[in-house]
């Protein structure tokens, strides 16, 4: 694990939370390692779909590109995961999110995932459309390409 | 998803394998990127266990620091996904591993962790032990220190 | 699926929640069935494991013996689950549950669990201890013995 | 538990596996009771999706209506679990099947599980198709209607 270093939740614009299952743990009395890339997950998929309409627009969807986890600390049941989501680069098909996952303000990994809209039909990338820029640069995002 | 590279199960020196099962998926039809940091573990933990002694000597155990993963294509159901490991550093405590996931030799994500040996007492890293280096090194390991 | 019946969240005297994941889903679109299992464990556990001391003592644990789950209605992602949890028999070393799992008000299932407190050490069955008994039956239960 | 009872594996006409996976364990060091749910089920879809056609007709699908199990011993990490399932009642719309979970010959696990065949767009009960008849008996079924 490395440090823990001064992460804060309120500097992520979106924030979300699961509950910790038992089954989240595992042998070795803390939570799964694969847990964590679900609670990020979470943190995603509530920014894609927290809207009157999900920010995909019909026929697409975001596909997971790429994901960095650096694990920081244990993550304990019983209790809840809070999840910062923060959008940092947008390009022409891709989106770039950093996130945090806390217990009890302690934070226990940092991560960076490159999410894909796809084409559903297709199954290849599409480029990000216009309607879709205002969310995501209220997530944080700066645009890569004009 | 990143464009599917030329990587084969037979230049990973570490080879085991995972069933899918139905819960893998989820709604969008695929396995579910979270399965795919599963199927890693399966391939690394099954590199620590897979001697008649647990690499990690009695009182320590091997803590995953950091996951990069990066998924170049979908993983379906049914069917099972062929995974190969190879150590790449030796560090002081610590080592860095890639990975490899197949179905039907079709690379479907390729990733690196890194994992740091733990003293269970202490919850704090401790130095490899010259007994595991043999195996280390049998499996692709270089010594980044003499 | 069975029909819904008129199960009411507030008939349970133990209440807790899950939230679920976009992992749950399975590429029926709906929550996979063995999540609904992981549901009621949330409850039981929540319940022995809420005060200030866990329900079994030092040296013991609960473990399932039986598990019937009557899967009523779907549950969908996003949203969460409230479970309600009512122990229904105390016995010599053994506790019957009822639960029903909510989405909305609406129940999507129903689960009958038994559990049985284990000696670590033996790995056998031990008896409920006398201070257990104000808890349990608070939680509804009706012993079966004297 | 409930005492392991003298289950065969050969005495279940469909059999499949699962590997294990670390993640199954939970923080009391066995497969958690929720992955015993998630092998009954791949006993169920291996038998559903196993010949050349789906068993459900296009259009349908089945859905779990009641699952019972009964635990009868833990289930350990690393290893695999032998998944032996048997059709027993072949109703209107719906059929009974009995399973059995096994690892190193050692039955952890039996249960029952009752499967409605559902019509996809009503989302309601389809009766069985004759067609799918053959398939049902061969597993063991008995018709309970002519």
């Amino acid at each position: 694990m490395n440090e823990t270093a001064s992460f804060r939740l309120e500097d992520y614009p979106l924030r979300t939370f699961d509950t910790v299952r038992y089954g989240d743990t595992d042998r070795q009395g803390h939570v799964n390692n694969a847990a964590f890339a679900t609670f990020c997950e979470t943190g995603r998929v509530t920014f894609f779909f927290q809207g009157s309409q999900p920010l995909p627009p019909p026929g697409t969807s975001f596909v997971i590109a790429r994901l960095i986890l650096d694990f920081r600390a244990e993550l304990a049941w019983p209790g809840t995961v809070d999840i910062g989501t923060r959008v940092t680069k947008i390009g022409r098909s891709s989106i770039t999110m950093v996130q945090a996952l806390f217990q009890k303000e302690r934070c226990a990994a940092t991560a960076e995932s490159v999410v894909v809209l796809v084409d559903e039909a297709t199954r290849k990338s599409t480029p990000l459309r216009p309607e879709m820029m205002a969310a995501l640069e209220a997530a944080g995002g700066v645009r890569l390409h004009p």
